[in-house]
């Protein structure tokens, strides 16, 4: 079985020569940080998820969680891990420093969660919904109740969950019917949530449920939600922990992965009303919500980096290992041998590598917005804004194909639960799902961050790609990897065209145009990459067999995912009408 | 839940305007079928698979077969319906009569097989096998096996297994260890063989095992394997059941799908060797196993299409039923309505109609080789040897993405097991795996099928494609899907090119290939179903709304597939060179 290990050459390499760390870091003011302290950082983390956090992957995925006596037991060995994690301080990094945090940059944050969920993402989960919550909270929430409730949940002591979805409300919050009434400074809830991610469990003291509900004056649709702070125990003003609130798993869903992370359905008022305290102001649930599920889209986007990554090193190290076929001199080779398993194992690693160079870069540019000045700020939240649907939508869609070639590399074996290459597949599948459907996140791309503003901020994007692919330095044998990219930025702005000129289309192209700027980013950044490698290699202590494996790389994925674009652009050029034709009772 | 419905509608277009099926029965000599008993059998076959074998299909992912006392044990309610199934004669269908078999075309044993994979595709995989051996026995075995073996096969009473594999020889047939020593007129077999599919069960009387193995001279690699028939009962002379054999199943895989299917590690010679016989000469083996392979390798690209299927049935009766979304006279309206899930179902929808059409044609052009004139009969084996691989690659490849499409629509309910969106996934993961992987596939492609060959039966099926596009008479509307499909053909040729210029590229680009040909083939016959339908809306009694949607389903699938013709040829024009360029160690 091969154990998982950090990719911490190639993190490093996105880290300071696609995302220029040491740039970000002067600017925000944390030199520290670019002279070693991120590295002292990295290889902790490395060395808990290495270490504790990937052996309980499989655990937890053969001995999922439980609804028991005492509400949701995890898995054997997850409360330990959890203690270990939260006492060497890993939910506090991005926190500010008034809560305890560390207020680090997100993207070592981000580099940081790739190794979580590179180990065990079933229980990575945890605290990445926590994380969104105390994004949420920071935002939205009072002092009083950020004063009660950060804290603890920065410390790790707690942790939180988002509750959204209802039976009859699944992408469609309008539809939500949870109801809060008022009483004296708190609320009553009540209702039914499904779908939520650790809503119970016995790591941590207390779990903080954050609720969409609605008040009873409240307008009907998305206009009416408000959004509720509802502890598992209620919390004294001394902050110490009282009694138990009227919130409880009723069940657990039986899934096809992420079998470590416990699916609840929640129960809120079975018992007169769950005391909730509202956030912001009443009817902006939906704004909250938004902050809590921003934060988390970009979260299950960098799951689909890390679960790829995972299933990655599995079928490399089989590849090396299996030794199948015979070379004509006798002599018998590993599968690694074969063109089709090499040109599989290359999608896999081209494939991550342009996910992680993306998802670093969504979120240095995140730390750049937090301190940039009001000029910069609205195209640096545009930017932001546009990079979270393509980054949760493109990377969790790839990761189907990257785990799935993953078992297939396996051949039979790859079939067999273990092992282990079929867990990444299983769990991955969620990741298309939760925190926005792709079909949701195409929507959100096509009109909330391209329609609204006339294609201003993606038309700035594509200028920009443009320009710096015209002023590359790479080594000749990528200038048709280089005509390829450039002829993609073209294709881009064509398939930008027809959406302005098109735009009731929007929903019916939405995905082919997410899928289209997916791979070209992809593309983008694989050729910086390699010019950054190229430049690099002339140094004297250069690692020159990475550098020109990075140049190899970018290679490939151009040769190999590149020709999608085209795809991706003929399929927008034919429009929508073809989708809608056939009569519902004709299917 | 949806419950399956053979798609007897479609299945009957195909069969009467894809393959022409009253010219092959005419052809063949059976013209009985044409007129009337095919729709006999076609809807006996429905009612028993809808009602008998459908209904079982979840109860065996959830009660998988066990390994008990008495060997392997079914999922309960299995043997009751294999009994049934023996019972009124499916196993006898396509089988010569002199065996007791009935006869019939391939083409109408296909449409049978379509409803038996889509009930149950872990059940159906016993009878699939068995017909396999039974070709196998058929083809090489001497008069006295067949005699014994085939009628009792060809009854239901008793079913086959193919062993082939072992622990260090997947794909690597080479490497095959088991040995059979002769004594007296048989032979004793000893070895271990891994994954081999209903290995052992009590749904039948005795178990036919069909084993490579080497004898004591046998010359090393491929060229040293024999096959022989080891029973899990010895036959006496006159037929009835003697000593159970030196052949055991000794553990079951736990797999990531088709758990109604027990997949066997078989050892046999535990105590002292099974007896075997040997079927056809020492040292032929490898021609035994592929008439048993080329057989069940379409019968693989069937369970393509067929999980296909009763996934697409499965979603649409979801995206029918669910509501989601509210228009804005406040108004729901069901998951149908919105673009990107219609999108997903046209997928569905329109890339199983494209397999089913290429299936049958497959099948229809075996039958055709069957009955055909020596002059004829070159051609048409070379037609059916390009068909396999492309039946078995493609629609393999596309069933991961029809049934993974499936488990989307259902979004978050998709990821929940009681949904049954998921077992489609997982069940079909194993299909671009047995029987030969989708690299496999590839390279029987482009080596065996085309290079060895220069190209010519490839050529001659473009050139068809070609001149039958030319000439076809299309409605206005399916103008620009017809020049699509044109470019195809154009880059098909293109590609073909390159590969023999470049013979030694045939392994780097053998999958790009493959998947090329099956959209482009599956373009073609849309098209010819769309033209078809045209012609037939004319007529006083026809079903218009289901022609017009024949063709609007062509329509889309031109728009939405083909483009991905052009992405496969750009893929193969880079070549393999930056498949291997990397250096193993910076994997």
């Amino acid at each position: 079985m091969s154990e998982y290990r950090f990719p911490r050459q190639d993190a490093q390499f996105v880290l300071d020569h696609i995302v220029n760390f040491s740039g970000l870091c002067a600017e925000i003011g944390h030199d520290d940080l670019a002279s070693g302290l991120s590295d002292a950082i990295l290889d902790e983390a490395a060395r808990l998820g290495e270490q504790v956090l990937a052996p309980l992957n499989k655990v937890g995925d053969q001995q999922g969680a439980v609804l028991g006596e005492k509400g949701v037991e995890e898995t054997a060995g997850f409360a330990q891990a959890y203690k270990q994690f939260a006492q060497s301080g890993w939910p506090s990094l991005v926190a500010p420093e008034a809560f305890g945090g560390q207020a680090l940059p997100k993207v070592i944050s981000t580099a940081v969660n790739e190794v979580w969920q590179s180990s065990n993402m079933a229980f990575a989960l945890c605290p990445l919904l926590t994380q969104g919550a105390i994004e949420a909270l920071l935002t939205h929430a009072s002092d009083e109740l950020k004063e009660t409730y950060v804290t603890p949940l920065v410390s790790g002591e707690w942790t939180a969950t988002m509750n959204l979805t209802e039976p009859d409300a699944g992408s469609d919050l309008a539809a939500i019917k949870s109801r809060a009434v008022p009483e004296g400074d708190h609320y009553r809830i009540t209702g039914q949530k499904i779908f939520i991610t650790w809503g119970d469990h016995q790591m941590a003291d207390n779990i903080i449920h954050l609720v969409l509900a609605r008040l009873p004056d409240a307008p009907a649709g998305v206009k009416g939600i408000s959004l509720f702070v509802v502890p598992k125990f209620l919390v004294n003003a001394d902050g110490s922990l009282g009694e138990r609130n009227d919130a409880k798993a009723v069940s657990l869903e039986h899934k096809l992965g992420i079998h470590g992370s416990p699916t609840c359905v929640m129960s809120f008022g079975d018992e007169g009303g769950a005391i909730g305290y509202l956030v912001g102001e009443p009817h902006t649930g939906l704004a909250c919500m938004f902050t809590m599920m921003n934060d988390a889209r970009q979260g299950v986007g960098l799951q689909g980096l890390a679960i790829s990554e995972r299933a990655y090193q599995h079928a490399r190290t089989y590849a090396q290992e299996r030794i199948q076929g015979t070379l004509r001199d006798g002599s018998r080779v590993n599968l690694m041998k074969h063109p089709d398993v090499r040109r599989m194992l290359m999608l896999m690693k081209s494939g991550v590598e342009a996910m992680r160079a993306l998802m670093y870069l969504a979120s240095a540019t995140g730390d750049q917005l937090e301190h940039a000045s009001e000029n910069e700020a609205h195209a640096l939240q545009a930017r932001v804004d546009l990079y979270t649907p393509i980054v949760k939508g493109w990377m969790t869609e790839l990761a189907q194909e990257v785990t799935s070639l993953g078992v297939q590399i396996h051949g039979g074996m790859g079939f067999v639960e273990e092992t282990g290459a079929a867990q990444y597949l299983r769990d991955a599948r969620i990741l298309p799902i939760y925190e926005g459907t792709t079909g949701i996140q195409a929507l959100d791309l096509v009109g909330r961050k391209t329609l609204s503003d006339e294609g201003q901020a993606l038309t700035l994007l594509l200028q920009e790609v443009e320009t710096e692919l015209a002023n590359m330095l790479l080594p000749d044998t990528l200038s048709g990897a280089l005509e390829r990219c450039q002829m993609g930025v073209d294709n881009a702005k064509e398939a930008l065209a027809y959406l302005l000129a098109n735009p009731k289309q929007a929903p019916a192209i939405g995905v082919n145009l997410m899928m289209l700027l997916g791979y070209l980013l992809g593309g983008w950044l694989m050729l910086r990459a390699a010019g950054k490698a190229q430049e690099l290699s002339k140094q004297p202590s250069a690692d020159t067999a990475f550098l020109m494996t990075k140049q190899q790389t970018a290679h490939f994925y151009c040769e190999h995912y590149l020709p999608r674009i085209a795809m991706h652009l003929a399929i927008i050029n034919a429009g929508g009408e073809s989708l809608m034709a056939i009569d519902e009772a004709q299917f």
